[in-house]
């Protein structure tokens, strides 16, 4: 039987040498890979407890974290660079391996006391999603999980979001 | 009863004087919004027949695309701007009022015959959809319809779509 990990495509030295790229498009292109990512992600995010809310960071992350969020029965926040949303926001910065990079969410997506799963495709070192959990605090909500498809476990992501319920799909060691 | 319309927000002189900018972070802010939006776009397609792919462009209509192509049993194609994707593309070009733009998907994700369902956030002029029809058939795919959760009735993009199925769920007359 086909697992989740043989539909992602691996690309060496891209965009740089001596990285893998892990591709999600072969997965998704599938309606039965992507149908089986967005059960085992409901099954899993079902142990949180209930959530209100799901946000995703752009652009990826739309396209696993709609269809959960639909699942869950939650509501989806769209976490944007800047630029992109049309009322007032409020966002959070964080570092890049070269200069610094921002997520934006309407000042009005969260409500205190609502209960979010932050979700992206991949959990690589754990940055972008490190700074939508401090996003969703500083605006009264309370980070329930975070769930990735693809978890490269060697880059110790994970670490970086101690305290938090990291939910993966998929593992890949080496970088 | 709330209707889909009364969830979008509407900002007037935005992105620039005379535009009314229709926000959708409401309706997908609500659980009730965007479950009611998903099950309008599944009822609505399911009359098109059979779909292999829904197929949208970045980054909103992943929002409403990810989730339809889950509940039509179908795999999910996101079109990209340049340099996103990481393997072989085949692309198209579309003018915008200043210059132009281009769609991108990689060069296997539409297989001769598959039946696609072209989804956007939103219908203006049709010139980003118009394009993704041309990108879909260059590849031997057909467009089975063109799906949108709002419609902008005076810019005609319906007409500039002709002999596409187009469907939309919330109509506004005036830009």
């Amino acid at each position: 039987m086909k697992t989740l990990a043989d539909y992602i495509r691996s690309i060496p030295d891209h965009p740089k040498p001596g990285i893998i790229f892990r591709d999600i498009t072969p997965l998704i292109e599938s309606k039965e890979g992507f149908a089986e990512s967005i059960d085992q992600l409901e099954k899993k995010c079902r142990d949180l407890g209930p959530i209100d809310i799901v946000a995703a960071p752009e652009a990826r992350g739309f396209i696993f974290g709609a269809p959960l969020a639909m699942r869950l029965g939650a509501g989806f926040v769209p976490l944007r660079k800047p630029g992109k949303l049309p009322c007032k926001t409020v966002s959070v910065s964080y570092s890049l391996e070269y200069g610094t990079d921002e997520l934006q969410m309407h000042v009005d997506s969260v409500k205190p006391g609502d209960r979010v799963l932050l979700l992206d495709d991949l959990l690589a070192t754990g940055g972008t999603i490190e700074a939508a959990g401090r996003l969703i605090e500083q605006n009264g909500g309370t980070v329930a999980g975070c769930a990735f498809v693809i978890e490269l476990v060697d880059l110790n992501g994970r670490t970086r979001l101690n305290n938090r319920n990291v939910i993966s799909l998929i593992t890949f060691e080496g970088e």
